[in-house]
């Protein structure tokens, strides 16, 4: 199974709709690969908030419309910020059935007049047991960042380098969200407290955007890409039902799967996509994945083996944090962005010779995990 | 592939939360099934408002929370009124990886704060290119029973035996929205008119409730049902894009589809549940599946044909006029429903010894549809 074809659009606080978003990078993920959209079998589509923030569900309807009288399957999920990555898995499992298959990821967050994307946004969450009681996302993260600092002794220091990184990382990708917004160690450290220990530099920003992906049964090009592994996993949703707040289950369970699947282990990975939501998740998701052990994460970062040109570069297109998190796009993002470092496309932020790539998307906090792994 | 356990809840206005519906619908489909909750490997659920009505999104882990400590990968699907259909659909794609498989459907659209039913029910349609005009459900069908019983000269007289039929059906079925509710011509021909030419009674009810089936590669007991074949198919949703409101071409394309990949014809099916979101659509369903000429439908349902005794029983539980509606949940109630006639479970409403059936679910004004064939 190969991706043949991606397209995105850029992030940031965009002047198009949900449909705009979603026609350009259907357009750019077609021109990028050897086929025509009436080559296309079935289309996944992965979008979050489409009903809440712009009045929109049924949304592989709206696709059926941008495609009259193609009348293909066309299936929309939704698992909050994992959305994409499992619309991902999802399509692999009827590549068996269909040849050639689309999966598009978008979001549109920004000018929407319906309700507050805070709000909304929460609706990942357990409305029940925690929204209603005041947490939201960023306290909720709050809590798991108190939690990790006190327990392994950990300062903010490290939650801003993982900041800093993403924003130089960000600086150059083009297309994403804060591409030449300068941000410096100051600014980083005396932004506004959010919920403490997180100021607003440690939060993704609110990004428009959408990604589109083409996967086959078969190799095309040279440049095409091989899928190693695809794995989901879930958890419960409410921190009150969470035995420790400083790893997330889902991510464990679905990475040691993916890579068993892949027939490898962390120690092969060249190139990492994590799912930094919030600074603190970056630490979360390089133990779990089983790239350090528990507790050890600001090692790595402190030792810039996350840089680019270090040992495991993480997020070198910018991460959620400067890359942007339109949330159903996001792991489709980071699909694209391992491609891209595979195919040797990246530019000036090319990784060197990497042979294989994982992405980790989370849902909510950490109630859903989606791992890939790809490779040349 | 096998049905092997099915469980629901009673339709209607109910005083009991999403979650609650959904895990009384799953304990029953466990109770009715060969397994326990361990035995399921992964979980498809469809839900189509829960984000604008109940503030709930990410429900996949809302159900992983319910059954902590298990982590298989829960999926959501939600492509509006017909989400159920294409999460079964979804679900078999997903039986070569995994033997068991749960699917839930649930909706909770009554006592709500958050907003309309009416508004968000719009969702579902174009949001841009009709909703803003004005173009909300009811209206939309209103277009369509005006254009065909111009077009094929027919009266609103046979829509009001559609609505009559349907009712005495549900007064069969104990679980029924309307179960026990007398309703006669009278009463319906008298009710107030929604959208010339529909009245109230021409319109499906807002209903809470929801439905649970559990399906496997292999057939555990004699009363588990055969999967003869499930296809979705997709079209334009915007009216304004169709050239003819007297038919829906993803009816037609999925049936034709499920026919052929179960080797039968329409002649062959015993029994049918169709998508009678509003009394005209139950017409184009019986024409738009071959079970008779185009305009011709209103013919068999005045001879009789689709009673429970007739030669082509339609909508035994009471079709969604009457045993309901609650969105998210309807396609897998009409597969419920089809499973008991099948297992000749279905008491007083037992068909004649059917031998194959046939679900029909459709999302917005038939821009997605799902077909099921079922057999013993």
């Amino acid at each position: 199974m190969y991706i043949n074809g991606v397209g995105r659009t850029k992030f940031g606080i965009l002047s198009k709709s949900l449909v705009e978003l979603t026609y350009e990078a259907m357009f750019n993920a077609i021109e990028d690969s050897p086929f025509a959209i009436s080559d296309i079998d079935a289309i996944y589509v992965s979008n979050f908030l489409g009903g809440p923030l712009n009045g929109q569900l049924h949304f592989n309807s709206i696709i059926a419309s941008l495609l009259p009288s193609i009348n293909i399957p066309i299936i929309r999920i939704e698992t909050a910020c994992a959305s994409s990555s499992v619309a991902f898995n999802q399509a692999l499992n009827s590549l068996k059935k269909m040849p050639n298959i689309m999966i598009i990821g978008v979001e549109k967050m920004t000018g929407t007049k319906l309700m507050s994307p805070t709000d909304a946004i929460a609706m990942a969450g357990d409305h029940e047991n925690d929204f209603e009681q005041g947490l939201i996302f960023p306290a909720a993260y709050a809590l798991i960042a108190q939690q990790y600092m006190q327990k392994y002794g950990v300062s903010h220091d490290i939650l801003e380098m993982v900041s800093y990184i993403n924003h130089k990382n960000a600086n150059r990708n083009p297309l994403a969200h804060f591409y030449h917004k300068e941000v410096t160690r100051e600014m980083i450290k005396n932004s506004q407290m959010v919920a403490s220990p997180l100021n607003l530099f440690d939060c993704s920003p609110l990004s428009d955007g959408a990604v589109a992906i083409i996967i086959s049964d078969k190799k095309h090009a040279d440049r095409d890409i091989r899928i190693l592994s695809s794995r989901i996993a879930t958890d419960t949703i409410s921190l009150t039902q969470r035995a420790d707040l400083t790893s997330f289950l889902a991510t464990k369970i679905a990475g040691a799967q993916a890579y068993k699947d892949a027939g490898i282990t962390s120690d092969n990975v060249d190139v990492v996509e994590v799912h930094d939501c919030f600074t603190i998740s970056e630490l979360l998701a390089l133990e779990d994945l089983g790239f350090c052990a528990p507790g050890e994460s600001s090692k790595m970062i402190e030792n810039g083996d996350i840089l680019i040109d270090g040992a495991l570069p993480v997020n070198p297109d910018g991460g959620l944090k400067a890359n942007g998190h339109p949330i159903g796009a996001t792991g489709l993002a980071q699909i694209f962005e391992i491609v891209a470092q595979l195919r040797l496309e990246a530019g000036s932020r090319q990784v060197a010779d990497p042979e294989i790539g994982l992405t980790q998307n989370i849902g909510g906090i950490g109630g859903t995990c989606g791992i890939t792994l790809l490779g040349r």
